[in-house]
C-alpha cells in the first residue's frame, strides 16, 4: 500500500494513496498519523491493506484527486533520522577529489550520520538557505521507515524491521561542512532540514525491484528541468538497507518511525549520471583540478523521483525549489 | 513548576510534581503527555501551572506519592537531542592528553554532536550494554528543552524558547569513538540510549541559580555510593544554553520539545571532581602517561543529582546501574 500526510497542524492527517497516484483517501478517523499507525502497525496496517485495496479497485467512498502539493513528508518529524553512506563510489570520489584513497575497512563498516527529524519540509516545499555562499546541493536517496527495531539485530533480523519505503532529498550545505567536520563532531549545520518523497510505500509496492533489501530502479533527478541523472538504487549499494538498520541498531534499539537512509545514489557508470552536485564537481575536480559545475542558486529547482518499469511513478516527486530564507 | 511523565505507552503520562519531590499528579486528562504540552505551550502551561500551585500548597486532589521508579524520561522520545560540549576544560583535557593544543575558534564555535532521540532511558533504568570492552562512561550533563525556534535566531532570542531544563546522563562507549570518529561523520556507536532526571523543570523553579541561562549549582555524581565530583554548571561555561540553542538553529528551525545538552559539566579547579570518568583518564594520563580508573563495569551504579541552597533535590536523581545486554 502506498501512504501519504495531508499538511495539518504539526503531525499531518494520514491518507492512503491509489498505486497509480492519482487518487488519496484521508483515513485519520481510522488512524489520525503515519506515527501513530507505526506504533501500532501490526493491528493498524491490515486497516490500511483493506482501505488500500478498495482504493485500488475503485469502490472507497470519499477518496479526492492526488496533490503532493497538499502533502507533508509522510512523517512531518520523526523520533530518529540517520542516514548511511551506501554507495561507495560516491565515497571514493570524495576522497579522490582529495588525493586520498578509501580506507578498506569502509567495505565492511558504513558511514553513518545523525540527522534532525524534528523539522522535515513537506515534498513540495522551498528550500529556504540564508546564504548561497553555503553551497547549496540535493542529496538524491532511498530511505526506509523501520518498526522497533531490537539493539544487536543482525541484517536479516533488520530486513523484516521494513515497514515503508521513501525517497530522500537530503538537503547539504556544502561550503559549510569541511569546517564542521574537521570540528570531529560531524555533521550539524552542513545538514539543514531534509525532504521526503510525497508517498511512503510498503516494500511489496516495488514488486521485483524490491531485492535484497534493495530499491533496484533508477533514480530520476533534474535539475532546472533538464534532466542530471539516473543512475540506478540497487547498482552499487554496498550495504542494504537491512545492514544499514543492522549498523543503526549496534548499540541501541531503534522504535517505530525510525527512518534510515541509503546516502547519496550513486554509480561508478558515470554515464548513469548523478544524484548531488558534490559528485559531478569532484569528477571536474579530478579530471580538471577544479569544479566548474556550480552548487544551487535562489530560484534553482530540483526534482526526484523513481519510476517503475511501466514508467509510472512510484513515490511521487521530490520538487523544491531554493530560495533566499526571510526571518 | 515541575513535570514528569509516569511510565505508560510510547510517550508516558504526564504528571506535575511537587516543588519538594514529595508528591505528584497525574494531569493527562489535561494533557496526555509531555510532548502534547510543549507542542501548545501558550495555552497549556498556564493550566499546568494552576495544578501545579495547588499541589504546592496541598490542595490538589489525587496527588500520588513521589516515585522515580515509576517515571520514564520527562519526553521517554524527542524529535531531537542536539548535545554540545560548553565545558571547554573538558574539550582542552582531551586535547592535552594526546599532546594536542584546542584551537583558538573553539572560545566561539561550539562544538555539537546530533544524538538519537527515539529511545529514552528511565531516569532509573540499567544501562545495557553488550560488551564491557566497550569502554562503558556516564556523562553528567544540563539541558534544554526548546520550543519552537526559528532558524537564525541569536541567543538573546534564544534564551526566550526555554521551555524546561533536566539533567542528563549521556552515556558514552569510550572505546567506540575514536574508531568512530576518525571515519569522519561523528558520533553514532559510541553514544547509545540517553537518560535524563525524572523530574523537567521550568527555569523560574531556580531562582537565583537561573543566571544568563546557565545554571548554576553543582551536579553531584556518585559513583557506587562515593561522591566523584561535584563540579559547578554555571561555572567554566563557555556557552550558555542560549548560545547552544542558537549555534543548533542557525541552518534550521527547531521544533518543540527539542533538547539541546550543554556536554559535560567540567571545571578548572580539578578539586571539584568529575562528571564522567574520561576526564579522570584524562588528568591520569597527563600526570602519569595513562590512565588508571577503569570504565564501568556490569554492576556499576551511578547517581547524578542536583540540590538547591537548601539541600533539597531540584530534578530528582538519575540513578542507573550498568548491566549486561540480554538480546
Amino acid at each position: 500500500m502506498k501512504l501519504a500526510s495531508l499538511r495539518h497542524g504539526r503531525d499531518g492527517r494520514l491518507a492512503v494513496v491509489s498505486r497509480d497516484l492519482k487518487t488519496m483517501l484521508p483515513v485519520d478517523r481510522l488512524c489520525p498519523s503515519l506515527q501513530m499507525a507505526l506504533d501500532s502497525w501490526s493491528t493498524t496496517a491490515p486497516r490500511l491493506q483493506e482501505v488500500s485495496d478498495a482504493l485500488n479497485q475503485g469502490t472507497a467512498s470519499g477518496a479526492i484527486a492526488f496533490d503532493a502539493a497538499k502533502l507533508a513528508s509522510p512523517l512531518p518529524r520523526a523520533y530518529q533520522w540517520c542516514d548511511g553512506s551506501a554507495y561507495l563510489n560516491h565515497v571514493e570520489l570524495v576522497r579522490k577529489a582529495r588525493n586520498a584513497v578509501m580506507p578498506p575497512e569502509f567495505l565492511h563498516d558504513p558511514l553513518m550520520y545523525q540527522g534532525g527529524s524534528d523539522d522535515f519540509l513537506p515534498p513540495t516545499a522551498d528550500i529556504a538557505v540564508a546564504d548561497e555562499a553555503y553551497g547549496i546541493d540535493f542529496e538524491g536517496e532511498v530511505a526506509a521507515i523501520t518498526g522497533d527495531v531490537p539493539m544487536g539485530i543482525d541484517a536479516a533480523g533488520a530486513a523484516g524491521h521494513i515497514r515503508l519505503l521513501m525517497l530522500v532529498n537530503d538537503v547539504s550545505l556544502r561550503n559549510l561542512i569541511p569546517g564542521e567536520l574537521a570540528k570531529g563532531f560531524g555533521f550539524f549545520h552542513g545538514k539543514p532540514s531534509t525532504a521526503f518523497s510525497p508517498v511512503a510505500v510498503t516494500p511489496d509496492e516495488l514488486g521485483d525491484a524490491w531485492k535484497d533489501a534493495k530499491v533496484c530502479r533508477p533514480l530520476v533527478t533534474h535539475l532546472n528541468g533538464k534532466q542530471f541523472g539516473a543512475p540506478d538504487a540497487g547498482t552499487d549499494m554496498q550495504f542494504s538497507l537491512a545492514d544499514l538498520i543492522a549498523h543503526a541498531a549496534k548499540t541501541r534499539n531503534l522504535r517505530a518511525g525510525c527512518i534510515v537512509g541509503s546516502g547519496t545514489v550513486s554509480n561508478r557508470d558515470a554515464s548513469k549520471g548523478f544524484s548531488c552536485l558534490a559528485e559531478i564537481r569532484m569528477i571536474e575536480t579530478i579530471e580538471n583540478g577544479k569544479p566548474t559545475t556550480p552548487f544551487m542558486k535562489f530560484g534553482d529547482h530540483v526534482r526526484i523521483e523513481m519510476f517503475d518499469g511501466a514508467g509510472k511513478s512510484i513515490f511521487g516527486a521530490i520538487d523544491q525549489t531554493v530560495v533566499k530564507y526571510a526571518a
